[in-house]
Parts: structure tokens; C-alpha cells; sequence
């Protein structure tokens, strides 16, 4: 069984859980993985603790992965890009197979034949600065290039504003130029490692959405390979 | 905490899960409800246990039920109608409230003002021939009009199997032609007690959507109403 750690938000965890099933090879439901999700949107806020104003999610999110573990979730993601913060928080003492964006992203580079050497990351801040895919990346030999304050402030943080607020349409151009000035600075694949982007990118041009690479699918694919793998352990 | 009980199958769960989501009056994600959703869909088919041809879903699904108790659900949803047959083999036992999706239908209706009198159902055989709406429906003084076997065959069926398939559009007008039937038939709404339903009528006219009521839709209304009630149990 795969437990899916959410709640951070709610609609992140939907649409984790929905990418998880359409990764899924089946011709019936019950070829279908079975999950269990623990949605809790009462997490206190990631970025609000990383930068010190605000209470730490990790014993709340450390309930939730007890919880995951006694529904027998023998493997689990996190639905959110900014909580791998606190990975080895939560992989201390839990006995599933605990799931990092940045590892899965890293392993499906590689998989995928996208050559050692520059790839650009698009997230949050907090997701970029606590480093939850650069040492990851590092470790598999690609270098990460991430924006720079002015074009987070210009291009990446009202894009993500316009996909909260329903106006997908709005942030496409912005987020075409965000992936346009990473491939321009040597990357050969964008990691989309914030939620919002990859909504925000579905109208864009198909040049671009070729250089992408929606972390969280790639962490769909893991949970998938992990239930082949393991077929005892998934029923 | 709001428990989902699912995998039957599992995109109608997660799609569940985001109507309570949708449905919940929120500005910021610690607004949103708990929820837990155990996703198995190794459930033995209903349809087939309805119609003796297969073994009964009940213990997997009474088990589905404790786990979800386990974690904390004071409220728990059944997403998928057919398996409403076995709601009372599913309360047994249950310290829950568990919610029925054809009394949930039948509060919406009243709350909305809907005439006493005749409403249309469209759903799968099985969830026909075991009155999960019929029961509910009368006790509040409805008459359920189901489609005929002739316009089962030739028009629901058909809409299903393209939904199912990803021809949205080619259900459109299938679908279209049962409300109509039934609206004809004296029908002052039509209830859409199958999950494909909503799905192939969203391109559909104006003055045929004002007509229908997404049964998925009022259980999930269900959930946000129990949480605003029960502030305690469902934090």
C-alpha cells in the first residue's frame, strides 16, 4: 500500500493521488495500487518555520506518518515540494519506504538520458534555498541552476499567484520565460519542484514543455515502481 | 476528521476528495477539513456481488471502515454508489457517522426547494435494482423515475463506456437524451447517482444542466456541513 503524506495543500494531495493512478499500468480498477492518504491542511506553514516565523510542521507531519505506517503503507511520498525539509525528521523511526522529490527527480533524470552537467530547478524559495533537490541532484552529477531574486520577484512568484487565483492563462508567458532564461544559462532540463508551476505551464509552447520536468510526476512514477517491485508489500 | 472509503474506483475517489475540497470555504489551506481516504481497489466489483456472480465486497470494505475509524474519521463517505447496498452492514459497528449518499441526495433536494413529486434517476442496474436512492428519495417524499431498459441500453450504457474511454464529447448527447426522457416524464430534477454521469454531461446545455443534481456533489456538501457542525470531531 502507498501512504501519501498531504494535506500541504489539500488539492496538491488530489492531484498527487490522481498522477500516482494515471501512472499506473491497468485495464480494471483492481489493477489499481492501493493508497491511503492522510490529508491534514492543519500542518503548521512550511515556509513560515523555515524562515523562523512560525511554528515547525515536522511532529505533526511525524503523526501523520505513524498514521500511514499503521494503515500499512509500506512506502510513502510527501505531496510537497517544501516539507523534504524535513526528511530525515520523518525518516527517522519509520519503517516504510519514505519517498524524497529530490532523489525520485534525480533517479528519473538519469532514467530519462538527460546528460550529466546543468539542469534548472523552479520552486519556492524555501524549496530552493534548504537545497530539497540540489544535493540530490549534486550526488547524481547535475549542476543546479535556479533563478535569480529579480527573476523570482518578476517572473516565478506573480506566475504562482495567477495559478492560485484560477488564472492559469495569465502565468504561462511568465513561466515560459522563467524556463526560457535557465535553458538560455546552460540547462538541459527544467525540474519544476513548486506545485503551482506545472499548472501554470500546460498551455505553453511544446518547445518548452519538452525541456521540462514535473518533479511530482516523477515522484508518481517512483511510488509506481516501488508497487512492481515490491508486490507483496503494495497489496 | 473526514474519512473517505474508496478505490471503487480510484479516480472517483480522488475526485471526491476534491469536490469536499471545493465545496469547503476556505482563504488559505489550514481552512480545509481533515480528511483520511483508504483507496483499495482490490474491493470485490459490487455490480458483480449484486448479481450473484461474484464474491461480496462487505468484509474489505467493513475493514476499510475500522482503518478509517483508526485514524480519527467522525465522519466517513462511501465514494461510489452501488456499494451503498451494503450500508448497513457498513454501520454495524461503525462509531462514525456514516454518511448515505442517497439520503444526503434526498436533504440536498428539499434544502434547494424541489417540489414533492417526481424526480429522475440515472445510475448503473445495480444501483437501480437495489433502490440506494429509491428508499431514501420516498421517505422525503419523492418518486423516483428511473430510465427504462430500452434507453438504459441504447443510451446510458453507450455514455458510460465513452466516458470510461475518454469520449466526453461523445456522451454529451447520449446523456443529453436521458434527462430529457426523463424531464418529459414529469421529473423536476434528475438525480446523477453514477460517477460518469457528471463527467459526460459538463459540455451539456445550459436549460439540461439546471435540470440535474450531482449526487457526488451533495454527499460531499454533506461532509463540509457535518465538519461546520462538529468543529471538534472533525479538527
Amino acid at each position: 500500500m502507498i501512504g501519501v503524506l498531504g494535506g500541504m495543500g489539500p488539492l496538491a494531495t488530489t492531484d498527487f493521488m490522481r498522477k500516482v493512478i494515471e501512472a499506473t499500468p491497468a485495464t480494471k480498477d483492481q489493477d489499481h495500487i492501493p493508497m491511503v492518504a492522510w490529508s491534514v491542511p492543519q500542518i503548521p506553514d512550511r515556509s513560515a518555520a523555515i524562515f523562523g516565523t512560525g511554528e515547525s510542521p515536522l511532529p505533526m507531519m511525524q503523526e501523520g506518518v505513524r498514521r500511514l505506517e499503521q494503515m500499512g503503507a509500506g512506502c510513502i511520498a510527501i505531496a510537497c515540494n517544501t516539507a523534504h525539509y524535513w526528511y530525515e525528521g520523518l525518516r527517522r523511526g519509520c519503517g516504510a519506504r519514505l519517498l524524497h522529490i529530490g532523489e525520485t527527480a534525480a533517479e528519473r533524470l538519469v532514467a530519462l538520458g538527460v546528460p550529466k552537467g546543468r539542469v534548472g530547478l523552479i520552486g519556492t524559495e524555501a524549496t530552493v534555498r534548504t537545497r530539497v533537490y540540489q544535493d540530490r541532484l549534486e550526488a547524481h552529477g547535475y549542476e543546479c541552476l535556479a533563478l535569480g531574486p529579480e527573476e523570482s520577484e518578476r517572473l516565478f512568484w506573480p506566475a504562482v499567484r495567477k495559478v492560485k487565483t484560477g488564472d492559469t492563462q495569465g502565468a504561462t508567458p511568465l513561466l515560459e520565460e522563467a524556463v526560457e532564461r535557465l535553458l538560455a544559462a546552460g540547462a538541459a532540463r527544467v525540474v519544476l519542484g513548486c506545485t503551482e508551476v506545472p499548472v501554470g505551464l500546460a498551455p505553453a509552447r511544446k518547445e518548452i514543455l519538452e525541456r521540462c520536468f514535473d518533479a511530482t510526476d516523477a515522484l508518481a512514477l517512483a511510488c509506481v515502481a516501488w508497487a512492481t517491485a515490491e508486490p507483496a508489500r503494495a497489496a
